[in-house]
């Protein structure tokens, strides 16, 4: 029987020998790369925290003590560990496993959002809380040093540090990335931390005693401890968090348990806020994740843990066209420059990077000063692109709003993985740009619906010279390239069939469903007419004048229902007197849990069959349908009021 | 002739001799003094900042060089050393001078933005395309203590730091305070600065020397110069900015034009970026400001300048009635605790915060922590009031949807200066809240039409355990109470006259010009009914009832067209089938310039008499519609498509 499968909650660890405690680590690591490698997930986050997790749960006491992971991905081995090992083969799919923490799988979890920096301002409210209550828990956040480049970090350190008399452990995994490498003014002082000259001495006498393999082993580990944690406490830089007035331990070797062990009772002790400043590796102990440059294997899909080879095919991505086309657009135009908040590779930016190195800004996970500086550079007679996923674009609404549209400035926001995301959940699907951005005076929106129109939309949106634009797109394959019948004005007709009855506005990737949804339809003798808007802010007059046309209009969307471009619609056709119906179709305002995003499209009745078999319901209803869709049986017309 | 009148631009302080130079100072002192008390506006600040601006335009070449002013309203010694004297008669009136840097009045305004923290941004911005585009520019940043709370403060810093090759100046305008002192570990470091033994000597030798009158006089500075640059050099205390990169220069005193003059010089000379570090007193130089302990006059109504005593009458405000409820509430619910983001005054918890100072927390202009630390204090226990005004708290929409909503925390916002706000102009203007927020999930919201109903519903939301709640009303006068004529489920009927021809659906604040409106109408012999729904989101069944007994539906809101109550209450229309046709009314989705709140509303046509007009001529263009509306005379039906 393996270490592993006798720990079924944090309390099975007490007893465990310092040789059971390093079997355990590998046996982690060796459960981690197995499972993962079978249904995708993060995987180099995780490998690298392994020994600190362990640490935290024989040092505090949960769930009386709190344990936040920040990004929260980095939260597997904290799974483990909490009773949910027989959940990793439903890891990430509908109805298993959620890849972040979550509080309905276990009182051990306490946030779920995935968004960076975030966590400590968590920690804040908990031990002031706790304070005020008198009650005597701790609180450990987890977080790593990119996520302390995002300005939530340094708003929390800011309050955190002031109250000397709050129980927060605040440990810094000290990876040197986040996707890629850690930038500004902050990498390099935690850089200067870990290449302090009397630290390096303790880790070259810990690496040279190392028995390393590609699962780590169990080394000669425990006859330096002694050694190490008598320099460790001297080894205590002054500097910025102390200047914060924050007490500061470190810096550690995360991936020595004991001394991290050592450090954390040392800061449970403290009373106080303190910050433990672990060192790791990202991938640590599967050789083909510490080598992978990319990324170290950060979220990879399915693959051969053997070679680290990709099992899935490689059809072309949304990302890969817009990366594509970025760098043509870049040899075009000396003016424009681009912008990652730390995610350069998943966005697509890096192939410009690689060509234009002093025109890509990598900015840190600090999606306000992405936007924010965008603008400067706006002003300063640059065109930025700027490349975010929509779901963490919501960080920067503020700044989209006062600092780029008040100010008319020229920036292209380009918003990978909006709509409905898939394996990562409620906090990753990209369901709200399309309605806040609604608000935002004198910004275009395109939706591209294949990749033909995104390259077309992507040299439109470079071209506007008069304020922002945004282009937005799903996570995933790109699908064939739907053809336009006909265009009137600046919108693409993809079907016209029979009488005018539907008018489909299809917006973005949804127009292959509605294409589909037409054929449908014509089976029922209903005559559609899909449109693709292409820029659906603002609302284009060709959809008001061919919604007069029709008896019905249906907006499909991959966003929330409410605000969104169906919303937009309807106010343009009510101010227009416009009387057809408009119905809405779009994701229900809920947060949306994890599972594929075929799946999830279904469950909410946007795929073709549900759409169609819901239009033909509506035009049933309409005072005069056309028999074919009244005799279709099994529908149950609407009240008209 | 003055000094001040012979400056019509930066060009003509070259010449000025030292004694000019501060005779220049006290007039403009005594000319802010004299403008502000007669308009109102900005004061406190702008005293403070009167020495560095001159040493800026001395020193830098606007608008060669770009000079920007984090949140705006401290530029109003810019305004007037660039050719804007004359306009202070008009400051913040419609059609008058801004508030705020404007790009229309001047080449010498760059962000017109009011929000704090952001300036250190655009300032990474601008640098990064001058370098790309090989021209020889300086940025010039002027930004508060206060705002480096921020965490786009520490963004940027950070971006700014790890580039040592752009000519970026930062003047800390370090005060001690935003309107309050202020907060966190980052205000002890500074203060720790400031307190530096050997700075404190060299103040010393010069208050003993300095020669004070409330409108300072010119001292007998130029001797202690030389004496104090020497000494100056030696100041360079290492410690936070140096760890991350940036170049430290200071403390300066920030009254001593000569120094801040000294040290501008070499941060230019530098060539790269720098930050100056000037300790001023807001309020500088009129002495009722200096002893104003509640803000040192940020921002005065008008008054007379001889006393401070302010000229306008002080009838009841929203804020007051909201600060005196929440006290009472405080002592019936001890898990009740709030939290401001550097604003207890205007916000009204300054009561709260003086009967319950463990209970209230002032987390800096943090807007993004306010909100995830409420999220922690929830989970812990604790109901958190979060008090913000409206246009600040799009800061936080990722971190209320995300943190909050996804967590379903018991947290209330409540957000003031909701709507139009009058003389701040664009960016102050809370126009926006009802639309984001339309999007969060289990989130609802109450605008309170008068004081009556803000209290009811303040006790109501902190009474709500199962999600988050946000209450918005505007700056301002409390309208007398608006008495309820029916309950219908959780509706207030207002007002029931005539057939139910038109249903007025009233947002809060905008209830008494809707019962207004209502009487208007009948005089036409249109029935109305008005009801206000109280809790806007969700959209009460009680309104779909209402409205399809109707034969027209008008929404009136005090927020934006786009998205806000009145598109959600179509969608439910819609959904649930109701033909009614609903018009929205609501602010036109632009950018809504400075003007008092009833100028701005009337030109929004949001007055009860365009409100009244608008609806005749709806009703007139109805099938059937009464004979007196359709004899009205000057109405010009819509078509009906």
């Amino acid at each position: 029987m393996s270490v592993l499968e006798t720990i079924q909650g944090p309390a099975d660890l007490a007893g465990l020998s310092e040789q059971q405690l390093a079997d355990l680590a590998r046996e982690i690591r060796e459960f981690l790369v197995a499972k993962v490698s079978r249904t995708g997930g993060h995987l180099g986050p995780n490998l690298g925290v392994v020994e600190i997790t362990l640490a935290i749960h024989r040092v505090f006491d949960s769930p009386r003590d709190r344990i936040l992971f920040d990004v929260g991905h980095q939260a597997y081995v904290h799974k483990i560990l909490t009773g949910r090992q027989a959940g990793f083969d439903q890891l990430r799919r509908k109805g298993g496993l959620s890849g972040y923490p979550s509080r309905q799988e276990s009182v051990h979890d306490v946030i779920e959002n995935s968004h960076a920096s975030a966590a400590l301002s968590y920690a804040d409210g908990l031990a002031k809380a706790y304070q005020l209550r008198g009650e005597d828990r701790h609180v450990v956040v987890v977080v790593g040093d990119g996520a302390l480049t995002g300005g939530m970090a340094w708003e929390a350190l800011n309050n955190i540090a002031a109250a000397k008399d709050r129980r927060i452990v605040i440990i810094v995994n000290d990876n040197g990335r986040s996707y890629t490498p850690t930038v500004g003014g902050l990498a390099s002082y935690l850089n200067a931390l870990r290449t302090n000259p009397r630290y390096e001495q303790v880790l070259e006498l810990v690496k040279r005693s190392l028995n390393r393999t590609p699962i780590v082993g169990a080394p000669v580990y425990d006859v330096l401890h002694g050694v190490k944690r008598g320099l460790k406490d001297v080894l205590v830089p002054q500097g910025l968090f102390e200047d914060l007035g924050l007490k500061y331990v470190g810096p550690i070797d995360g991936h020595d348990r004991a001394a991290v062990e050592h450090a954390l009772e040392q800061a449970k002790r403290f009373g106080g806020p303190v910050l433990v400043h672990c060192v790791t590796r990202k991938g640590y102990g599967y050789h083909i994740a510490e080598q992978d440059e990319a990324d170290c294997f950060h979220s990879p899909p399915t693959f051969d843990p053997a070679t680290g080879i990709p099992l899935t095919g490689s059809e072309p991505k949304w990302t890969s066209i817009f990366r594509e086309e970025l760098v043509e657009i870049g040899r075009q135009r000396p003016d424009v420059v681009a912008i990652t908040a730390a995610m350069e590779h998943p966005t697509g930016l890096d192939a410009f990077a690689r060509e234009f190195p002093d025109r890509c800004f990598d900015v840190g996970i600090a999606e306000q000063h992405a936007v924010t500086s965008a603008a400067g550079l706006a002003m300063g007679g640059m065109h930025p692109v700027v490349a975010i996923y929509s779901t963490f674009f919501n960080r920067a609404f503020d700044q989209v709003l006062m600092d780029v549209a008040l100010h008319r400035c020229p920036v292209t926001f380009v918003l990978d993985r909006s709509g409905v995301t898939g394996e990562d959940g409620p906090s990753h699907h990209g369901m709200w740009d399309l309605s806040i951005l609604q608000v935002v005076p004198g910004l275009r929106i395109a939706a591209p619906r294949d990749g033909t129109r995104l390259r077309e939309l992507l040299w439109q949106a470079v071209g506007i010279d008069d304020g922002p634009t945004v282009l937005r797109f799903p996570k995933g394959a790109v699908p064939d390239d739907v053809p336009a019948v006909d265009r009137v004005g600046g919108c693409d007709i993809l079907v016209r069939t029979g009488e005018p009855d539907v008018l489909v506005v299809a917006v973005g990737a949804m127009a292959t469903t509605c294409v589909d949804v037409a054929s449908r339809l014509a089976g029922h003798g209903i005559g559609v007419t899909v449109v693709d808007p292409r820029w659906v802010k603002p609302v284009d007059p060709v959809l008001i004048d061919l919604a007069r046309q029709h008896r019905l209009v249906v907006s499909v969307e991959d966003n929330g229902r409410v605000g969104g471009v169906g919303a937009a619609l309807g106010l343009a056709l009510a101010d227009a007197g416009v009387p057809t119906p408009l119905h809405v179709a779009g994701i229900a305002q809920e947060f949306l849990q994890h599972g594929s995003r075929s799946e999830l499209l279904a469950d909410l009745g946007l795929s073709a069959q549900a759409l169609a078999r819901d239009i033909v319901e509506r035009v049933a209803s309409l005072e005069g349908a056309p028999l074919d869709a009244l005799a279709g049986g099994e529908h149950d017309p609407l009240p008209r009021g």
